[in-house]
């Protein structure tokens, strides 16, 4: 269903091309452009975002050509002119992409992504880079507070159903960047090479004919260390099958519906007294990072976790906007309203006390004669070189690297940052006009 | 980035394979079963629900193969045995789909699809079905409401920046079957064949040295019929300048921030002042089919949608599951929980008035010896046959057929159903056991 050639340049809002067309014909559309992403303010209450989809994005950058079936699509529906479609045939992006590597935090106003280059080329990428960055950062903040809420308990992504197909693998991946421990998702394990981890579902004790039989088939295909799964009928006899079939050696079980809290405890208890002390717990049944903190006291030794994942449980979007801030090295910006919007191109600063807490993320203008903060030995630059003249450069970080980088970057926040409650942004955002 | 050979068949849960696996292992693999998609209810306080994702879903169906690079995943990560890659290399469903077209409503426990087949063919199915569906018939709720709320006038989808780059195509699609004019997404045109617009965003007046240039090159490349983006600098004199450059021929004007129903007013009075009487007035922003019905009285020609659009308004799933009711025609049901399943195989009758106004969704087991309703004039089966032997049915209705079928099926609702308030479901669903 995708495009016969793998290319992206389609997954665009036709007014990137109408712009260019326009552009082109003006003679603006070679001069030099500075696009900035930024996200205006956190979903309601949160305390921190997480960069997301850097890597999905700077892949989609790449297969950002215009092939023939492309071609075709706007020269049938007349989209733009002649000249432009020309201009098209040869796209390839030539300029620089600076921006927060994945995993990192980030904040209001934070410049996530910096893209030079003319107009023209740079103009066009605006939905394609939008969508990716807005997606998998959404999913990147809910699946952070999860895993902290989780506190080093085994989490497994379980969300696919629950959204798009597509959509499906990039949350998996996400959610692997974000410490969890697998995903359901086959596809997420082809692409990316995560760890992937599933056994039953109800339907297949359903379809024996009895519990029994279930438990003796999935034992005897996949061995005593599997998850069974105890609450098709009643969970108590559900146990006692499942330890009496299995030993005192079987891996888990799964109880996916009822008060899990109420029944982990009491499942603890029987699997205890049934000698199978070392029988994990994994619950599931739409878990959010709230009911994932409220069974922190339970014994629960892992979560699966679907649709408040998938769906940036209550923050689907991470809302970043794509706003030119430089034209020929000039400051531009909207003025009409109260969306504040500031031009010229800018980098950005972490400070953090002597202790390795955060304290705040100072933006700054890059611009001739415009004053550098002064680092000190904790602070750090936030962006990171993505593509050079139209490359991406050799040392982008990757998965696993990024995974780590989150999971350090959430140990500098002050404490109060990792409370699930509504609150404040974590650290406040200044800016240092040039 | 998606699977080289095109196949959907990884994206998929791991354990529909595992279970797959055991199943195959000892013999309950080739049982006769019947799964059913429904949902529990709908989103918090929605009255009605629109099945969309059916097109999609038959293609996604048809796609899934198992071809080398998907064996060879699961092979080198030993998912499953050999026997089960075996099973899976000849893989094509063989059996029979059922379900709601595209563009009828549902409600809590409408079946919405059935699936009949073998265990094997039909388990392995349930997430590639479920993401699809869900996905689609959230936004296919969320846009009718829309729709709904604009009361005619014209709506452009614009979201796609705000979700995932797939998803932003299928939400294209969905939102031209609920009624919108068109999109801003070239992919969805190519793909679907549905109408796209698009014309300007702030970048291009801020490109530029003055908004009067921007506005002048604007109308030599698309004509005085194109839409001016006025809300750059000072929307007054936008307004002023754009139909000064383009003549009282002007096309539309576009706001897109600030108080846009104040606006709106103030922009016709000026519009109207110039006599510029046809330029027609289109505001965007953050728009939800709240902020669409506010703007009712407000001289308001169109509205570009995007966020709440593309994030299904509040309910980005739809919450669907994929349940095993049948096994060798005895209905089966989990029994565990508060979660109330009911087995067996079953069809849906909407019962109607003599005015055509919907009274009751009945649903009913399908059983030998089971009492059929009896159908009054105005009522009528809900589900259609949609593969029959593997194979899609000939005529599957057009998005075209289901644009209309939903246009008239909001006709039917009592008029209560289509408040965009907190409310129950428009009509009943009433059970009725065999």
């Amino acid at each position: 269903m995708s495009s016969p050639t793998g290319s992206t340049a389609l997954l665009t809002d036709q007014y990137e091309l109408t712009m260019l067309a326009s552009a082109l014909r003006d003679g603006t559309a070679l001069r030099p452009c500075t696009f900035e992403v930024f996200t205006r303010r956190l979903p309601d209450g949160r305390r921190y975002g997480v960069a997301g989809g850097t890597g999905r994005m700077l892949d989609a950058i790449e297969n950002f050509r215009f092939g023939a079936p492309e071609l075709e699509q706007l020269a049938a529906t007349r989209v733009v002119d002649d000249a432009t479609l020309e201009w098209l045939r040869g796209y390839q992006f030539q300029g620089q992409v600076d921006g927060y590597p994945e995993g990192e935090l980030f904040f209001p106003g934070s410049p996530l992504l910096t893209v030079r280059g003319t107009f023209a080329e740079a103009v066009v990428l605006e939905t394609l880079i939008l969508s990716i960055l807005n997606h998998d950062s959404a999913i990147a903040a809910a699946a952070a507070r999860m895993v902290s809420a989780a506190n080093g308990r085994r989490m497994i992504e379980m969300g696919s159903r629950r959204t798009h197909e597509e959509s499906a693998v990039a949350a998996a991946r996400i959610a692997y960047l974000a410490g969890f421990t697998a995903t359901s998702n086959l596809e997420a394990g082809r692409r990316y090479g995560i760890p992937t981890a599933g056994t039953v579902a109800h339907a297949f004790t359903l379809l024996h004919d009895s519990e029994r039989a279930a438990f003796e088939s999935q034992i005897a295909s996949l061995g005593t260390d599997t998850t069974l799964l105890v609450d098709t009928y009643d969970i108590t006899r559900g146990i006692e099958l499942a330890v009496e079939i299995a030993g005192t050696g079987l891996g888990a079980v799964r109880i996916d519906s009822g008060d899990v809290g109420v029944l982990a405890r009491q499942a603890r208890d029987q699997l205890d007294r049934l000698g199978a002390t070392g029988t994990r717990i994994v619950v599931s049944g739409d878990l959010d990072e709230y009911a994932i903190a409220s069974l922190r006291a339970e014994p629960v030794d892992g979560y699966g976790v679907g649709t408040a994942l998938v769906t940036g449980s209550g923050a689907p979007t991470a809302e970043m906007v794509y706003k030119l801030v430089e034209v020929e090295g000039r400051p531009v910006a909207k003025r009409s309203s109260h969306k504040t919007s500031r031009g010229g191109r800018k980098a950005a600063v972490r400070r953090h006390k002597e202790t390795g807490t955060a304290v705040e993320e100072v933006i700054f203008q890059i611009a001739p004669g415009a004053a550098e903060p002064v680092l000190g030995p904790h602070d750090r630059f936030l962006q990171i070189p993505l593509i050079r003249d139209g490359k991406r450069v050799d040392d982008v970080p990757t998965l696993e690297d990024d995974r780590q980088r989150l999971r350090h970057a959430l140990v500098t926040l002050p404490w109060e940052g990792l409370k699930l409650s509504h609150g404040e942004p974590a650290i406040p955002t200044v800016f240092h006009e040039a």
